[in-house]
């Protein structure tokens, strides 16, 4: 069994946010939503009914620091969760491992470097199905806003 | 401003299974994924970041007690969780209600009254586009078999 997150690579913990006592937040490399981020536990748990009452306070801070910060940062209108976890089930032994997507959603066209981007799916349910490359160009430069105001929303720890 | 979930009729409910101190339980009507349920605030709540934290700890039971008579009483898999609420924002004065959608998923192929459910999108994204009505045709029996169990997973308030 092959856990996809408990043997990440350096390189796969490229776009590293940052993490709290349970929770670890990256930036998800293919921008298909600005912001666009996948929360994942730093305990091997394999569904929702395990995580500790303490994992699951501390989802809380982190939810509501990650939106709070989006907002401010990156003028987010509202923001779709999900905790899926499909993947791990294409295995013959499913080694699922908690992990939330988090897809910041915008009313407003949002500009970001020298490109505008527009979430034409807004108030609808978001788009799944892979999108133009174009907005993985844009993942260094949302990393380095959101990176660089970190420690405006979230204790270093 | 029209909230959809303050102001469900009493057809509406009628597929409630169960409620908590802050969360309520309604079947959805459209059974395209065998006991897909919608979890309700019951406080008007526009947002994850504005839950108080016993609404937050009362959701960790719910979804154990959830996920625990899914697995018991329709041999469920592993669950989909999503809390999303684009539809709210269709509408000019945006008023969203928290809630969470939770799809069972299904390894294998499960026996409701006389038919065969197969959920053939297992281990993939759910299909998030209207299906077939066929399933709607057992809502009813889904429903009275998890009410008829209810009290053995969920406390009666």
């Amino acid at each position: 069994m092959a856990c996809e997150f408990c043997g990440l690579s350096e390189e796969e913990k490229k776009w590293l946010l940052t993490e709290t006592k349970h929770w670890v937040i990256y930036l998800a490399d293919v921008q298909d939503y600005l912001g666009r981020s996948i929360i994942v536990s730093k305990r091997h748990c394999e569904s929702l009914s395990e995580l500790t009452t303490d994992e699951w306070q501390d989802l809380q801070v982190v939810i509501k620091s990650f939106e709070k910060m989006l907002k401010n940062e990156m003028s987010a209108t509202m923001f779709n969760w999900s905790c899926l976890m499909n993947d791990a089930y294409k295995q013959k032994e499913p080694c699922p491992h908690v992990h939330f997507h988090v897809r910041p959603r915008y009313e407003a066209p949002i500009s970001v470097g020298e490109m505008t981007y527009v979430d034409e799916d807004f108030a609808h349910h978001y788009n799944n199905q892979a999108k133009s490359k174009v907005m993985s160009e844009v993942v260094g430069q949302v990393f380095a806003r959101l990176k660089g105001n970190i420690s405006n929303y979230f204790e270093v720890i």
